[in-house]
């Protein structure tokens, strides 16, 4: 068939994009020798940082590859593999581009203004962007060929390797990013009164390679996840669809194959629309490519779906041909309301109450900023459900699942604009250490505002996507169940004690790894305190500029603590469903599943929104509002951002991998758990 | 039948024994006239506040009690009425007491000592004790003896109207305490100055009227509600249960008829221990009372039970005729290990770590209290989770039910300890305000430090009480709608999506319910703030002792703005699963509900928890450890205790009565809201 032969092209095609945009960056120029040397810093401090990582997630990869070797099966335990490697290289090539790319945007700002200096960061962004939808597209294309009609099962697996990753990705890298951040802040900003990004800082560096390792290689893992996360559970519902169950397998592989092109047009929409201003680019790229996404998922539904009987449709709940294309625009609009709705919460409105409220004080600050973060999540889990609705009513479960591949389908658009933020960024810092000037200065600062926007409604993006995919692998959670043997009566009724007793305990699963996260920034940035400390006692003439900060060692302590720390909640993610699948049984599971999905998406919403509702609230004061930098009210609002800081970089994005990945254990797990659970209560 | 008949006439044992104290608390002296004074302008202030809120309550039950003669008939109605009649009831006795025996406590203490005072301060916080179990048993007796024959579904009417009047009693008196202590606090102690008490604050006697009104009425509302909805709940699962029903029904009743006897006993007990010293009397009176309880519920399960055939219990899904004794055991135990586990989080190490945390600035120490406030959850929520696991497992959903009564059944004693740590702290203010020496007031401090531990594990026990209420009532409803003509087949499938959009709804609801009181707080408390400034600088002569503040006004202000700012939530909460029935179908209601109480608990504990920990991490460095007063450690924890304040005693405690009254209320209105599905849907 046509699109299942083509996705694994399609996929490396877009990879090969990917790489060619990256040697494109790596011929333009870098800068002064500064210039190069501190983005070489920078380079170095997140390689260490992935490679160090890496190898511990190697670790975790080869025991769980074990495993599934001897429960599930090879074929398992190598598309488990394939997709953890894809998702490992995925954040490598983003990594290697992004680390580029930075010193070439403040060159580009500093010679040629805001447009070139865009389209080198978003080049840079674009580079994640294409390598997470190729690399996706390509592995799935590949297991999905080899197994679709013998063992469907298998390509699960592959989705239960992004996962891993991820989440030591999220809450490794974000761990990082903050320990680094708070601890540069604390120590350069309050007690030495010098700068943010000021070169004298030895924490400086970590900070800007925390961008990256949180930013892009965490941003890039969460998206890669929930992409991929998504077509599996559309998948592995579509097997459970009767005759035509063909069809309703590759249509989530023609919607990705589509997206891909989508958003490879979106990205040069960018190109093109570049030189009008920043925002207006890459809001218009992002608009071209949704739009051209709609027109070509009509087309792979009028072609796939459009000859099908009606009977065919009835038997599985799909309400007409047209049925699956309503479902994939809910997914569609249900991310662009979400996004919206972030950003309403994180600018406007919301963010001048709390700053109005940190003129009393940095108690009513905080106060303010929890009930915003706490409000904030009422529109976007009501689209969820909105769209959980509409998507149901059109095609049953399978609309479900096929709306979250609709919602992720451009995610090479998306990603790249996602990885543009932390660019600018970094570029930002660079600039001011490298002493370009205001000018320049002034340029990356706007590119790095509009990064702030887009960071928003990214963030929004990737918890509402990560709420459909946990959804959706939830649904296939249960149809696979049901279609083990002896288990046609699957039901997850919430009236059952078992069901209830799971649901409590998932529900609880997201408060502990939020618990656990923000202690570990804590401890993590203590550490960073010190040993800054020490170096500004100790390394004489550090101040006077005189002697350079032993940068190296702020970075190989973050990256020692981050490392240290993500092991437990990493563990905990795939121990806790599979015991109380096999201990309480499957319907607990479900419960738990259901549970854990409720309680992480309100409690990220409110850490995402809330953080950075705090952080644009102090922002906005810093431009002048309330009397400016300096006044009460401005150190007030400088808590309510410290606060934020671990609430919406560490504990809220990890909220998003732990329901996703916690979802696709159970599925992959489901036939495994079963069985032990029969042989544990003697049945 | 004996239990049947004996109910009424205990509950009214109980009251007059209520009644009885409250004379004996009167005739006891109130010291000088200052104290007099004062004491009777906090008594004049509380009733000011209860009188007007009972106003507004009574126009909310008003329209209520016609939409439920229209839709249920009369009787359901007369319930409903009766219910929130004695609710009142039981708070205005409550607050009577409590407001009498705050300058009889501050004089015991000076002229008596320690012992003595105590004793003051328990008998009159064992008027509402009484109160609540008194008028809740009386109410329920009188109405199950007329109605479980015919028509058992108005019993449930009984506990809406507890429930209703609830609401508004704790949120109502949640906003009002804290918008007075934080806005008496702000301008006196960090402000102008003057120590906490002091009677030169305008906002002092408000602060004084609002520990009353949130802990005493508050508390009050919120056990009795738990109380009745709890054997309501019972009750109507009882219904439900084929030929023997009559004996499940009455089970629950039999269960609190002996528990006021075994919480008088404690109560004496008290008395008895007091001269030990006042830990050990309210501890060991606790331990007493709960003793006797399960010595007394096995009698009773005994004799209902005990002689009825093996197949009967099978028929219903209870393992043998102990089978509802070891549930009831579970409640008792999970009403004990959440008390501990809360006492735990709100001393000991996490407060330790909370106090240093605040040695690098309030953002650490906010972001240590949110990271304890969210772990405290684990365990308590454990707790309920084995709790309904194990009670499912030897009396079913049943089972989950009477184990909140037994949870609820030595109310009167759980109820006179909670009362009594308000009222050894008003004795405290007023001791402060007459200046009594510090030797009197050491004493009250240590009665009131000893009341602070109390009150956390009171509200450990308040909230999960709420949740096995939430839970069991959520059961009922499930049980009720099955037995509604063409519902057999209902069930609550999370597979399906009616029932997952419910739960996201379901869901959000403590989240919008937290912003809201929080947000009304900052308000209301901006308010006090302003009127307090305004009298410090126009009234003259105020900080020099020689004028008096316009006390009077503080106390309108506070309570002008609590009723106000209650509404919207009491609406809400009333409404929106009435609306989620009706549109979306009882199936998305049933996941309304429990999306609700997962959510709800979750937040509560963490609110409550958090807010308790900030508290006391605060107290702890006030002791003298880290430095002690003054310091910046100090200051940062300052703001994590304003932070917590409205945690802990607006919004968290709101969460208990969320819950219980969403599905109450779905409970009472099952029937009307599927008819008006099935009329809306057109089927």
């Amino acid at each position: 068939m046509f699109w299942i032969q083509s996705a694994p092209f399609v996929g490396l095609g877009g990879l090969l994009l990917a790489v060619l945009i990256f040697f494109l960056i790596k011929r333009k120029p870098v800068g002064t020798g500064l210039m190069k040397e501190l983005s070489q810093a920078i380079h170095a401090g997140a390689m260490m940082f992935l490679r160090r990582e890496y190898a511990i997630i190697g670790v975790f990869i080869f025991i769980v590859f074990w495993i599934l070797f001897f429960t599930l099966g090879h074929w398992s335990a190598v598309a488990f593999l394939a997709g953890a490697l894809l998702s490992l290289l995925a954040g490598y090539i983003g990594m290697q581009a992004a680390t580029r790319s930075n010193a070439r945007t403040a060159f580009a700002a500093d010679k040629f203004g805001t447009a070139k200096a865009l389209d080198v960061a978003f080049m840079g962004g674009s580079v994640m962007g294409l390598s997470v939808a190729g690399l996706g597209l390509l592995g799935l294309g590949v297991i999905f060929w080899i197994f679709h009609d013998t063992q469907p099962a298998v390509i699960s697996g592959f989705a239960m390797g992004a996962s891993s990753v991820a989440l030591f990705a999220r809450v490794g890298g974000g761990i990082y990013t903050k320990s680094a951040d708070v601890g540069a802040d604390l120590v350069g900003k309050l007690e030495a009164g010098i700068p943010e990004d000021d070169p004298r800082n030895p924490g400086v560096i970590a900070d800007n390679v925390g961008d990256n390792v949180g930013d892009i290689a965490g941003m890039g893992a969460d998206l890669f996840e929930s992409y991929v996360g998504s077509v599996v559970a559309a998948i592995a519902i579509g097997v459970t669809m009767g005759t035509q169950k063909a069809t309703w397998m590759v249509l989530p592989m023609a919607v990705i194959v589509v997206g891909l092109f989508a958003g490879i047009v979106g990205i040069l929409g960018v190109k093109i629309f570049r030189k009008i201003n920043p925002k207006v680019a890459l809001r218009w790229g992002t608009y071209l490519s949704v739009a051209i996404f709609i027109g070509f998922i009509f087309l792979v539904v009028h072609h796939l779906i459009g000859g099908m009987e009606e009977s065919h449709l009835e038997d599985v709940g799909i309400r007409g041909w047209l049925g699956p294309f309503w479902a994939l625009l809910t997914g569609i609009m249900t991310g662009v309301l979400i996004g919206a709705f972030t950003e309403y919460y994180t600018s406007a409105r919301p963010i001048r109450m709390i700053a109005k409220a940190s003129e009393t004080g940095p108690a009513t600050n905080i106060i303010t900023g929890l009930a915003v973060g706490m409000q904030s999540t009422v529109l976007p889990v009501l689209s969820i459900a909105v769209g959980v609705y509409v998507a149901n009513h059109f095609a049953g479960l399978y609309g479900i699942a096929i709306s979250a591949v609709g919602m992720l389908g451009t995610v090479a658009m998306t990603m790249s604009v996602d990885g543009y933020g932390p660019i600018a960024d970094n570029a930002g810092g660079i600039s001011e250490m490298a002493e370009l000037g205001p000018e320049t200065r002034r340029i990356t600062d706007s590119l790095d505002a509009l990064g702030n926007t887009t960071a928003a409604i990214g963030n929004g993006f990737a918890i509402g996507s990560a709420a459909l995919t946990a959804l959706s692998l939830f649904a296939a959670y249960t149809a696979t169940v049901r279609n083990l043997p002896g288990m046609q009566g699957f039901t997850l009724d919430l009236i059952s004690a078992e069901v209830v007793v799971g649901f409590f305990i998932g529900g609880l699963m997201p408060c502990f790894l939020a618990a656990i996260t923000m202690k570990a920034v804590g401890r993590a940035a203590r550490e960073m305190v010190t040993e800054i400390r020490r170096q500004f006692k100790e390394i004489e003439g550090l101040m006077e500029g005189r002697a350079k900060p032993d940068s190296q060692r702020c970075v190989a302590i973050a990256t020692n603590a981050a490392l240290k720390e993500m092991i437990v909640p990493g563990a905990l993610a795939v121990v806790v469903p599979l015991l109380v699948g096999c201990v309480l049984g499957p319907a607990s599971l479900g419960g738990f599943l259901a549970g854990a999905t409720l309680t992480g998406v309100v409690l990220g919403l409110m850490m995402f929104n809330g953080g950075g509702a705090w952080d644009n609230a102090k922002k906005w004061i810093e431009e002048g509002n309330l009397g400016g930098k300096g006044t009460d009210a401005h150190k007030a609002a400088v808590v309510g951002d410290m606060v934020g800081d671990p609430f919406k970089d560490t504990a809220g994005p990890s909220m998003n991998i732990l329901i996703k990945l916690m979802s696709v254990v159970s599925l992959v797990m489901a036939p495994v758990v079963v069985q032990l659970h029969r042989w544990l209560i003697g049945g």
